[in-house]
């Protein structure tokens, strides 16, 4: 049987060889890398040192000029930033929330491709979940009132609880990826998740009181309940119209592709009349439940800790929403004003 | 100001050039990548195929040629899952839980650095995690003795509950990234996890209950505090023999780096009757507190539905973590037998 000797012996040659043109590869490769990784960030510094030089020679240059060259390192940048160079970018640090659940893992994909699935997938989900948004406490607050007598049962509305929990954390997490991938999602999401994975925690431990009296024992979870159904409403509007917004100005070259959909205002202009009273009623109806609960847990008909930590994280919630989409309507409108100046420049010429 | 002007158009330039650097270096390396891949997965076919083959031909061979050939592909087989060709090996499908919660974000590693890298730190979150399974549950046993005179107060209770939900989603996490990485963890583990997420999460929901004749209702939270101490101090026990043990067989070349020290039997032999008996205590008890919880749920002294289930899942975990313990025992003493049969011919030689 030397055949079968023979065979080994030419297996160990070849898993030997194997063995050695990986070796070279991954160690050439990495060294590349490396120095791509080095010139991606120089010239990154250097199109935005060049962007303040140009700023301020602003008096001495001719408008038309400098808009053209305000325009060429703009595409510049865009180019950086969503072609093949962009995985070679320095990014920010991998969040701590990422590290905690899954280790140092590296989340970062290394081709561009895969981050733009990624995206994709993360809309999808919140396409998916804003549904549920709608309908999991519109199905519960029908069944109250036709089929419960008034009273809701604690195991559904544990489950709903339950499932608020899964999908912030899904959420925190996909949104810490995206952010480790290059997008430009504000810091204040990623706390409004965590704040939301607290409250829904923290309700669960919530005992649901049943008969009798249930009405009034039972305001907050219906208030809280109602406010969820505005939100799955207001997600659905703003994940189709800033979807839409999103392709017009990337198809423009003015957003990178990794750039998400949240921000809340970033909507298409019409429809922004539209999306701007529904965002601040709710966001007034969310303080106006964390009040409402505040009250009740102050003035004692259910004294309980569960009640008064949810009312004050829903009012932190609130307010950090509303300082948020003012600060993105701000930016937005300064903007709109720089886009008209170069316009009407363009006219007067 | 000229020189803006061209420095904007040098950097214009420079930013191309960067970009169809990036283009080359991603697609020359994919391709290099690609082929590495296939010719990893040949030859790591081939091993197995050749390994049949001498099982098959054991009668005609001298045993001793036999168990060098044997070694040999054993040792070809290590160095092609332990250098730098692991990442190029097909690896399983990454879990459904991964996907859940991150999307379709690659958690393969690239490097076999930062795989070890991963795996380094879940061995220390295992130590981390062990010694809070002890010390918490103790805390709460000896104060409910000494300072709450017998009766678990909700809050602390409820933190614990959510601790563990918190400590097995992240041992789910990590544990399916090592799988996606190489590692040989058995799928049951995960299950467990599983379970344990699930009773976490409905436990939290179950409402303590306080005064009066609070020390017949908590005895199933008591019994389970109990359990969960002893569980720490086998956790403790395991993570130390078993990380000697593993670095024992990688020294031996007989284990992969990316294995991990669950299986709870790979102990050192000598701590191996140490350890058995403690496991199987474990699983008995555990089984035991399942069975309390049942008897509890069915003769209607607690009616809620999450003792029923917590009852059920604590009794399907422990026939699974018996089923399994068993199952590696018996991998272990054939492994033995082996090795004792190649012993004694050598001595016969």
């Amino acid at each position: 049987m030397e055949e079968v000797e023979e065979e080994v012996r030419r297996m160990v040659e070849q898993v030997k060889e194997l063995h050695d043109t990986a070796t070279s590869f991954v160690s050439s490769s990495s060294h590349e890398e490396l120095s791509l990784r080095k010139r991606s960030s120089a010239v990154d510094a250097s199109i935005n040192r060049l962007h303040s030089t140009l700023l301020l020679s602003d008096k001495h240059l001719d408008p038309k000029l400098f808009d053209k060259l305000e325009e060429d390192l703009q595409r510049a940048r865009c180019m950086l930033a969503d072609g093949d160079t962009s995985s070679f970018l320095p990014s920010k640090p991998q969040g701590r929330f990422v590290t905690m659940f899954l280790g140092p893992v590296n989340v970062r994909a290394s081709r561009k491709d895969i981050q733009l699935k990624v995206k994709e997938e993360y809309n999808s989900y919140r396409d998916r979940t804003a549904l549920l948004f709608l309908v999991f406490p519109a199905i519960l607050l029908t069944l109250r009132s036709y089929a419960w007598a008034g009273c809701l049962p604690a195991f559904p509305v544990q489950l709903y609880e339950a499932w608020l929990l899964f999908l912030y954390a899904g959420l925190a997490m996909r949104e810490n990826i995206l952010r480790a991938n290059g997008s430009d999602i504000r810091s204040w999401w990623l706390y409004h998740h965590y704040c939301a994975m607290a409250m829904a925690l923290v309700s669960l431990t919530w005992e649901i009181k049943g008969q009798p009296n249930c009405v009034q024992k039972q305001k907050g979870v219906r208030l809280f309940l109602q406010w969820a159904m505005m939100q799955g409403v207001a997600m659905l509007l703003q994940n189709r119209y800033q979807r839409q917004r999103l392709y017009t100005r990337i198809a423009l070259g003015k957003a990178k592709r990794m750039d998400v959909v949240w921000g809340e205002t970033a909507g298409v202009d019409g429809q922004l009349w539209l999306l701007c009273p529904l965002l601040f009623t709710l966001q007034g109806f969310e303080a106006y439940v964390g009040l409402q609960l505040l009250r009740t847990a102050l003035t004692g008909v259910v004294a309980e800790w569960q009640v008064l930590i949810c009312g004050i994280l829903l009012v932190v919630m609130a307010v950090g929403n509303f300082i948020n989409t003012v600060e993105t309507l701000m930016v937005k409108s300064r903007f709109k004003a720089k886009m008209k100046r170069s316009k009407s420049r363009a006219e007067l010429d």
